[in-house]
């Protein structure tokens, strides 16, 4: 019997969960086309059937008792639309187990039991849909396992939190101090009241997770990760490296080397040349290398309620493409494989390093000579005269493994004409 | 049954064809667990059984005859990587007509026959795969289709010319003329010896041709473009722009307006903070406004053996899974309506203008008087002084409709103090 309809049920009527009913509505006839059938939303979870809500949505629909949505046998997939982690990882299993497709914008959930879920989906024939819980309405996780699925991934590089993107845009195009940027971004909404998890690379921290699982088809832990926030960003690293030709961006990095994968998010200089560098204020984009097509990038809105619906429900078409094929889980091409975790000190990079010394002579002499020793060369060289008998010194070394350039750092820290070591970034020019 | 493998035949041993075939070879043990089963290539048709190629082939794989591949009851899947159109046309039209899948990397047959070759696949029960026809390596069918399913598309704005932009950014970045950096693109084979067809926007229009039919939903002929090339474009004009805040780009414009379709091929001006504006060398993006997800791009190698075999690839997967899915045509969503073309006289544009005018008193007021007779107001201006007595005025319009604009400037063209009217292009702001 052909299906009539794809019968959905929504679990929370928040930011995103609005956005979804408000596109659905909107783009109706295109979205009923493009599925194959109607997408009917037969019951909603709020946590209060009193509250204000940011859309008007018929009072039948609304429910506050999860079963009402898990247990109902005509429900065919169930959209997570609600946050949160443990509570909501018990509704989604037992959707899961209840023959339920299901479709998810958690990236918290999808970044720490992402691999358990997708599991337990295939054991019990159906499949997990997560477009949204990444990049908000930029297509990610569809390019990555079917656009590109004839390359092998070695990189990615995204710029995929849209707090930080924006504070260090406007560092770089009105010369503006970080305090002020931040400051600018929470006034405009871009920056929560407390902004700690985005500034601090966590938030980025999560989605890279998510992202790189997929590409490197590996179980990722957020405990693998190397973390460094944009809090040590100054105005004059912006400015000096624009004068030597870079960008500073805070870059998730992930990278498949024949030893194992490297993940890291750390603020990067990168040539404003580069792709990466034209993306601008709260805008993201993951940017891939793979063995066949080489260098592409996606670039988008990475939050919102309508980008965020956007790819929630590109995911409900493809579920009721599936339905009405008699496809149950699709394909699985995840088998989540272990891989060794390389540690930073074992990565290679080029460094940007600005510091202070006294502006005395053999100064330069004995930073080159401490570089030298440890087999670190330099690529790039400034010095100005700074205040009160100090010179300010940016370098830029080749790529070199990080331990060699640790041990030149710890080496020049103990000098006594080094006033005080300002910023240590990488770089990378490709 | 279970299929034990896909069955393909491959039209052409080119470019192209060389890059599937290393692909398969490269990948082949990732190709087969995301296709499902494995994927043998059984036969490929080539002109000379004795040419040399750029990689070994298996010679019991060669024909020289097609109905060897088109009547095969055992091949699944023909992927045409021959170029051409007519006989090309007939080969495929016969490959949908025996029931089977069809895959194309042909820009110029999708863009002047593609509806018809979708409708008769759709009468045979079968696809056209078309992927590597538009956009090289990069992925754009597939999620303007599937990942931007929810929206209505409002805009696409490509640069989807490798050649034009390599030039374009030779001249922006290293100060070249038009002629050097012309040359320097055919030394490094981003331009062809005889560069007219990409030069003169031929090239972008084909491809505009392909995506605004898929974005717009509409059948969309060349002879409905309006097609300007890069040759008018001058150093000092990417030298104003830039002045000016703005970059120089060849863009292939597709937008759906509440009165039809306007689709267009120009350089344009574009902010240096919009994504475009960071599209470098013969590297292509297609930026998209969709009602739901807002600004997205899709950014990639536009040509080249192993990009467009990549896309080919990501085809050949989704055929898979189709045929072991037992889907046949999948959702075959376009149903080329007939749009009404607007004519460029009623789009609304904002203009660059520089010109070369007698330096004496009463020029410009002559020059203002006669914007504001026609209600085009000003936005931006710069005078300099020029050689021999003449000023080099530049002029940034606002937002006025095309007639307008073209009124005014036949009014100045005749003014006796204007000297030489150099350039006029199109601003887009955003």
């Amino acid at each position: 019997m052909e299906k009539q309809s794809i019968k959905v049920g929504l679990l929370g009527l928040g930011t995103v969960g609005a956005g979804v009913m408000k596109i659905l509505k909107m783009n109706e006839e295109q979205i009923t086309r493009r599925a194959g059938m109607p997408v009917e939303v037969k019951k909603i979870l709020v946590r209060s059937l009193e509250k204000e809500r940011p859309i008007k949505v018929d009072a039948s629909l609304l429910t506050t008792d999860p079963e009402d949505i898990l247990q109902d046998p005509e429900i065919d997939v169930v959209v997570e639309v609600m946050g949160g982690v443990e509570q909501t990882r018990r509704y989604i299993e037992k959707a899961l187990q209840n023959k339920k497709f299901v479709i998810t914008a958690n990236k918290d959930l999808m970044a720490t039991a992402g691999s358990e879920l997708l599991l337990l989906a295939r054991e019990h024939g159906r499949n997990i849909y997560y477009e949204a819980s990444v990049g908000g309405g930029i297509p990610l996780v569809r390019p990555l396992k079917h656009s590109l699925g004839a390359n092998r991934i070695w990189r990615i590089m995204g710029i995929i939190n849209g707090t930080t993107n924006y504070i260090l845009t406007q560092m770089n195009l009105q010369d503006m101090d970080f305090e002020e940027a931040l400051k600018e971004a929470q006034l405009k909404g871009f920056a929560e009241p407390d902004p700690s998890n985005d500034l601090e690379g966590l938030d980025a921290a999560y989605k890279l997770c998510i992202l790189a699982g997929l590409s490197f088809n590996s179980r990722v832990r957020i405990d693998d990760l190397h973390i460094e926030g944009i809090n040590s960003v100054d105005r004059r690293d912006i400015f000096y490296a624009r004068e030597l030709g870079f960008s500073i961006k805070l870059l998730a990095i992930g990278e498949e080397l024949d030893e194992g994968v490297a993940l890291r998010v750390h603020p990067t200089l990168i040539p404003t040349t580069h792709p990466l560098a034209g993306v601008f204020f709260e805008n993201n984009a993951l940017y891939v290398v793979g063995d066949a097509v080489g260098e592409v990038m996606f670039f988008g809105p990475g939050a919102g309620a309508m980008p965020t619906g956007s790819s929630v429900i590109a995911d409900l078409i493809e579920v009721a493409r599936n339905l009405s094929h008699h496809v149950e889980n699709g394909i699985m091409e995840m088998d989540f494989q272990e891989k060794a975790i390389l540690p930073m000190e074992e990565l290679s990079s080029a460094f940007y390093l600005r510091l202070h010394a006294k502006d005395q002579p053999g100064v330069f002499a004995s930073l080159a000579t401490a570089f030298g020793d440890e087999k670190v060369s330099l690529d790039m060289i400034i010095q100005k005269r700074s205040d009160e008998g100090l010179a300010e010194i940016v370098l830029v070394t080749h790529a070199v493994e990080e331990k060699y350039f640790n041990r030149a750092l710890g080496r020049i820290q103990r000098f006594p004409t080094i006033k005080e070591i300002n910023s240590v970034f990488r770089v990378i020019e490709n």
